[in-house]
């Protein structure tokens, strides 16, 4: 195999490198690859059935399992959320599951509808953690620019009590609505949030049936038009760092944008999914990721990807993105329980450019360790507001760096300085848009909820559960109990714990 | 050696692998490590004089240097940025330093009083990238509960024009300090962004040398008293990304906060400083830090360490000693320009305990790639309020989460179903604190930089240089003059750069 040796970069290989799909281009020249390799990875993606797996998937069938062991044997609906468009999918459990989330959406917009004729509310307090925040915020912070009638979000997710205390303090509680998301309704963190608020609430005078909204499971704790003045549904067959289409996420941007733009935001994400699950060519582009990806964890043994979006909106992108990929593929067991033995998930980190080539990029071009980085940009500005500074635009200048970090990684400098000497030969792509909007943006966000599914499938892991997320849970409410019981001795318990409470009291 | 078998870890291995300075107590018995490793690690850092090159950095030797090449040649003094306080370093370098730093800091002071009499100005606009933004910003945001007379600091980093658009936006210009960093005086973003805020001033009617300020070196283009309200200084002699206690990082402390926080702020990186010159046992918190990295990295073979804080207030700490620690050892070349053949500084990344739990742990736990896990938490809020629900008040229950995930990466969980089944064995530490102050934090800074600059003192490499930030800044000056010079026609190009250009506008 000849691909790990230095191809040059030329012209050609720049256009032939370049997929397409939903308003997207995929720049891949720089990616140590070549057409010998690709058409393996193919061919390893037919005989690991990615594409039917997609199909599977989408058309709702219990994908979220692990043969041969209790496992959650959930189908992984996440499509289905907004599978509201041209052509759906007709099987049964996904044209079942697209009408439910049809009928939250419908619920939202009148909700919605009711809250603009009443314009009562200011802001929203987003009370949840996990994949009910992470990938609802970066989402809901990607298109600020749209901001309508100065409708705020605000997020609390840690149980720190002086994140709590941060939004009680920069809100008027009257004009505000508490938005509490918790599939279950047992998580600590936002059981713990939310009675704060309602803590609140109740010295305020105010009442919390006509403030406070939850989304959750049909029959949780949360389910409860008692409590609520409107409660929306999340189902089992959509995980939480999935859930940014169905209510958790769906609900902030009809509350800050507009119900128009949520839809057009859905509309993006459907047109991913139909590409993921019909394209059998490079045009495929989660496919066409998913593979690179494999190429570089597995066959050029990076152990980590850094995401580079070359847009102010996308800042905190990379969290959401880390969240997705690690939680999903961050597994060592296969779907048949047993140990892989190959390497899975990589890490998945990242800050915006230029920001980041002023840190980190420092180890990317001279470090020890080597990986491939991810970049993102737009052709064009959310705000069209720009100016022409020494005859280039602010937007010129950010293109400017990303291509040029892009050339930099693939191709080094030679310096007889041996520190000014930069080995190059570091792998990049280029996911190229032409402007950051609702639509773009679910398109997006499906193009990476769909390249690490299909990673899953060809690792024959199961991407959709979260034990390792399970497990810490378990513990941290044994230790509270012991909090809860004996404030200031700890004389009945494990000598383990015993000894790291001294600590934290001493 | 037996130290990469599992150890049982018990109450006395608690306590004895325990160390305390300025008020932190390193619990690190959750490390794969034993005594003997330990002095072995010494042994190391005696061999490599560690402690005779941080007194060598402390006392402003050349210590950003590679022999027989030419580079920087200059001492790294930020230490001096702080050495106001009992038994001062006393060599020639390091106390004429100290005494410009001083110099700055009383400038400083009468600056703000003047501020607090007038106080015309409640928002500030931080015009800087890299390390003139991440530090500053990151230390400001952790002390956020202090905040006195409403005051704002905004970022403006990057030079993406809806990042400009977005802050212009949200403020009065009227009521706002522009402050311009950068110590060169050439910086791309930001020139290009502080023409944007002169070209709003111009528009709004506003004399911008009422209210812009400059941080530069001497003699920059940017010491004019012409053109700003006041200039205040920063030497070769401090790198960006350590300047968190000088000009950058102190005036947002000072305004926001009030010139006694920033004070206090200074004196706990200074005590830190001390424990990291004079101390030789493990109670040299950055050397025994840096030491067991040097572990972890080199013997163990972890390319990466997670950082996760439980604090919300420390929620992006993380990227600032991302940068910190990646920008210092992403190096392979050694001061005296022969390539290493180890390895140096890993990859950092992390978001905040217990929201990170919810996300990427799952990797953390069952991931096939393993690696530290470096906690930091407070016995205390920062905010006094907190509530008791179900008997614990949120601090409890945060504290609960960060001793059970040290403890089940540590033991795992055996489970007949292998998707259940947790490995353990999984490393990592506990930072803890006894609540975050001014102080506290100043310490916490400078733990960080005495434990990169250890590690780059052992591994024998420039921590203090940058080379591979430069060469995209270079790149990129090159693409710009395309875009200026003919801007829908690539004929006179280099071919690569009119492939990747004819993307951008097709």
């Amino acid at each position: 195999m000849t691909s790990q040796t230095k191809k040059k970069l030329t012209a050609e290989r720049i256009n032939e490198f370049t997929a397409t799909a939903c308003g997207y281009k995929l720049l891949y020249a720089t990616q140590r690859i070549d057409n010998e390799t690709l058409d393996a990875l193919f061919s390893l993606a037919k005989e690991r059935q990615a594409l039917e797996q997609m199909n599977e998937m989408q058309n709702g069938e219990i994908v979220n399992r692990i043969y041969e062991f209790p496992s959650e044997e959930r189908p992984a609906l996440h499509t289905a959320t907004r599978d509201f468009f041209d052509n759906p999918n007709t099987s049964k459990m996904a044209s079942e599951a697209a009408s439910a989330a049809k009928q939250e959406v419908e619920k939202l917009r009148l909700f919605i509808e009711k809250l603009d004729a009443e314009n009562t509310f200011t802001d929203m307090v987003v009370i949840g953690i996990g994949g009910s925040e992470l990938g609802p915020k970066v989402h809901y912070e990607a298109l600020l620019h749209l901001s309508r009638l100065g409708r705020k979000v605000h997020f609390l997710g840690n149980i720190d009590p002086d994140a709590a205390n941060a939004i009680v303090n920069s809100i008027d509680l009257k004009k505000s609505l508490i938005l509490v998301i918790s599939k279950t309704g047992t998580t600590l963190e936002t059981l713990t949030n939310e009675e704060i608020f309602r803590s609140h609430f109740a010295k305020a005078g105010l009442d919390p049936k006509k403030q406070f909204i939850s989304i959750t499971a049909v029959g949780s704790p949360l389910d409860n038009k008692d409590k609520y003045l409107e409660v929306f549904y999340m189902w089992d067959w959509v995980g939480g760092r999935f859930c940014t289409t169905s209510m958790p996420g769906a609900i902030l941007i009809a509350f800050a944008y507009g119900f128009s733009n949520l839809w057009e935001f859905l509309k993006g994400a459907n047109a991913m999914d139909k590409i993921a699950k019909s394209e059998s060519s490079k045009n495929n582009l989660p496919l066409l990721a998913a593979l690179l990806g494999i190429w570089n964890r597995n066959f050029l043994n990076s152990p980590l990807v850094a995401m580079i979006p070359y847009s102010h909106a996308l800042s905190r992108y990379p969290s959401h993105i880390q969240q997705l990929d690690m939680e999903s593929n961050g597994k060592q067991i296969d779907k048949h329980g047993r140990r892989v033995d190959f390497e899975t998930g990589p890490i998945i980190f990242g800050e915006p450019g230029t920001n980041a080539q002023h840190s980190f990029f420092q180890l990317i071009h001279q470090g020890t360790t080597t990986f491939p980085v991810e970049m993102i940009g737009f052709k064009n500005p959310q705000i069209k507001h720009d100016e022409s500074i020494n005859s280039t635009t602010s937007q010129q200048k950010l293109l400017s760096n990303l291509l040029a970090q892009s050339l930099a990684l693939a191709a080094g400098q030679k310096d007889s300085n041996p520190n000014k000497n930069f080995p190059g030969n570091r792998s990049s792509w280029i996911l190229l848009g032409d402007e950051l909007t609702p639509y773009s943006l679910g398109a997006l966000l499906a193009f990476y909820e769909h390249k690490v599914a299909f990673q899953g499938f060809i690792w024959g892991i199961n991407s959709f559960d979260q034990e390792g997320v399970q497990l810490g849970k378990k513990l941290a409410t044994n230790i509270l109990k012991i909090f809860a019981e004996s404030q200031n001795s700890h004389e009945n318990e494990d000598p383990l714990l015993k000894a790291l409470l001294n600590h934290l009291e001493s």
